[in-house]
């Protein structure tokens, strides 16, 4: 099995999850003197912040991720293997997944969240997430045919659910979401569809609190909420979306918003671990660990960040806020614990430091507070813009993330307005063929054909 | 019906299908008297020189491709939309597509072709064309899949399997795949894969003629071939590739290859259109057209580009090649005669004027020939470069794909090394499954998990 690693003398890291706190804790590893392994699904590093603007058509997702084995080239006792989890054997030290087990001296849990549709199976059937590029992608793709689709469609009313928008959750992701697609809306619509009333698009952002951006400052979620109705966004508060029916989203008042486009960014579960049972498992299935990011009574076994819940930091008696600098925090914190603990020093424990939080909605215009500033408008976009880019991983990517910003600021355009699947043409075929069905017989262009 | 066009007193032109020749025609008919109805199965425009090196993860779909509407903003009288051709009903003149039907006044097919897989049914099932797009990062992603497969495969045999590529059909693009693959093999693998023996991955160029590059200089074809050998392509000329099988390749003489990457660039034939009779085909189902483009014995209906034979050439008896330059050159002729027609002036007849071609092979070599002269090298590389950017539509494009060629090269790698499906979570995860399944139990990393 020479593809295999060989066993080693040294200790073994298993980090599952090569997000903001992963990537952290295997970076910070990388003179120790253990044997790391990461385990992720996918073969690159993404950056969530800016997946709304691969919904949006704005970036690639290229330019947004990169791949696990070209951050670790010419690192020793490092492995990378594409896998997920499926199942834990703490009494072995023994991981279970997708392409086999894994046993461990530590091991990390850094996998993050996935979308929480709260049980709701209508919802989880038919509403498009958007946790990662390719939901991203997926969305990018739905956006773009339901527009092809609503020149030629056979009735009004399948207008409206092609052309409605409907966004559920108010938090970032949501309100940056329905930002891009405003923009999408005012200033690429009437200039790639001429043929078509662009007023007809109705954005709708549907949150259950009674604010915008609930982690924020509420003077911030009012500008946010300022910002999006300025854009168009009909912003609806103290709203609960019950399930999806016949293309209609319903609300708990009784009333219902057609759309076709139903895009779910209202909450996140953790990653689930197979096997773990509940009595492990805190508020949103968040792995309980105390203040050194230890799992409550499995030994040598640890979790970071979103997928995490540590109430011991007396800032925080709820647990964290599920944000990248909590996950990296820990994780540079966590490597440096466990060379602690093979040195048989003490462990320091975790206390959060708060660098602030971001939005950003549309051109020019964000929100940002830290600990004792708040501001907002183009300051405000300008560092939102200056934080993030710094934060992309790779010089090429930053340099494509800033050219794209800058062509697509400078022609008031999202350029990447392609829909790209990949796969072969035969499924390509059969997708036409369910689009198209509904229409045979339809006329392309008048009432008669002639 | 207000999204519908309305019925106009100009003449209506429909062309189906907005490659080299298509676009060509729509862009040339943009001051006529004409209303333009161009369809296309894809909302974009792409250009196939390139898609090799999306298949090789050199460059993103985004920058060969250009969205029709983006083009064609702020054009009079011209309308898109995206459907495929079923049926055309001359004697009405209307063409029955996927979203209805259209009546035209003027008929034009520009549709291309499609991968011929002459009719052997385990070949088109299993093996992966590259005429698009989609399937270029298709390839993509079954390659990056296979890489990170062969790390903790079953057995020795399987991690054959999914090491070797095997390229059916020494055209310009086997050639150009062949060359991008063995660059991947050679400057990325060892230092993507420390932990797997490159050595291993075989790219085999199998062609059932004597030479590569039938259409070029024999001269050329063995410059091209020595390329390849260079480079460690096992280039395998005079075989006929007869089915594939239990993961192999078979082959006329008995022998077989082993390869889960089975690429087939071996052939194309023409677009089909519906209910087409034979007796308007030729060789390859090409559309039968006289020196005007007109397809014989149907009124106001032409073929330009790879979709049609014309034999009145008389320095093509048996039809023109099937290049982006004679596609380019009959669809601005046809814009022409089109407009000619309108104002009963005589049509002029087409002669094809042969511009050359070219075919590069991994860094800095190319060949290149043109009427009189012919090139290999560095310099038919830099040309090759020159002329390739220059033909790319959009200067957002041009300047995306010449940083990523300079990072490319300076790099020596293709940085885009991930594999993204545009597509939902639920759907990956299925996947995921299905990949992983026959993997159940098997050591992530050692024999045994310990």
């Amino acid at each position: 099995m020479s593809f295999n690693v060989p066993k080693s003398d040294k200790k073994r890291v298993v980090i599952v999850g090569g997000g903001f706190g992963g990537l952290q804790v295997a970076n910070r590893l990388k003179h120790s003197d253990f044997q790391v392994v990461l385990i992720d699904r996918n073969n690159y590093h993404q950056f969530p912040p800016l997946i709304y603007q691969v919904a949006s058509a704005g970036l690639e997702p290229s330019s947004i991720s990169f791949p696990f084995r070209k951050i670790y080239q010419r690192r020793k006792n490092f492995f990378f293997r594409m896998a997920t989890v499926r199942s834990i054997f703490p009494e072995q030290r023994i991981l279970q997944t997708s392409i086999g087990k894994i046993s461990y001296n530590y091991l990390i849990f850094a996998a993050g969240t996935t979308t929480n549709f709260f049980g709701n199976k209508d919802v989880e059937e038919e509403a498009i997430p958007m946790k990662n590029v390719s939901e991203a992608m997926g969305l990018r793709n739905a956006l773009l045919e339901n527009f092809e689709r609503a020149l030629t469609c056979a009735s009004e009313q399948e207008r409206q659910e092609l052309l409605n928008v409907v966004i559920v959750g108010g938090g970032a992701t949501g309100v940056e979401v329905a930002g891009a697609l405003a923009e999408m809306k005012n200033y690429i619509l009437p200039k790639d569809y001429p043929d078509m009333d662009s007023s007809l698009m109705q954005i709708y952002l549907i949150e259950a609190g009674n604010r915008l951006l609930a982690a924020m400052n509420p003077k911030n979620s009012s500008h946010a909420e300022q910002y999006l109705r300025e854009m168009g966004v009909n912003v609806m508060l103290n709203k609960m979306v019950t399930g999806y029916e016949n293309h209609r989203v319903q609300l708990k008042d009784g009333s219902s918003i057609a759309t076709r486009t139903f895009i779910w960014v209202s909450g996140v579960a953790a990653q689930p671990v197979g096997n773990l049972g509940t009595e492990f498992l805190g508020r949103g299935g968040r792995i309980k660990v105390d203040e050194y990011n230890r799992v409550t009574g499995l030994d040598g076994v640890f979790a970071i960040g979103d997928q995490c819940l540590m109430t011991a930091d007396e800032d925080y008696p709820n647990g964290h806020p599920q944000l990248a600098q909590v996950a990296i925090q820990q994780g540079r914190l966590l490597a440096k614990n466990l060379q602690r603990l093979e040195k048989n020093k003490e462990l320091k424990a975790f206390h959060y430091r708060n660098l602030g939080a971001m939005a950003t909605v549309g051109r020019n215009r964000a929100i940002a507070e830290f600990s004792k500033i708040r501001m907002h408008g183009f300051v405000a976009w300008l560092m939102w813009l200056f934080v993030h880019l710094r934060s992309i991983l790779g010089v090429r990517n930053k340099i494509i993330v800033l050219f794209n910003w800058i062509w697509n600021y400078v022609s008031y355009s999202q350029s990447l307005r392609m829909i790209v699947y990949a796969r072969k043409a035969k499924e390509v075929q059969e997708r036409e063929k369910r689009l198209s069905s509904q229409h045979w017989g339809k006329d392309l262009l008048s009432e008669g054909a002639d």
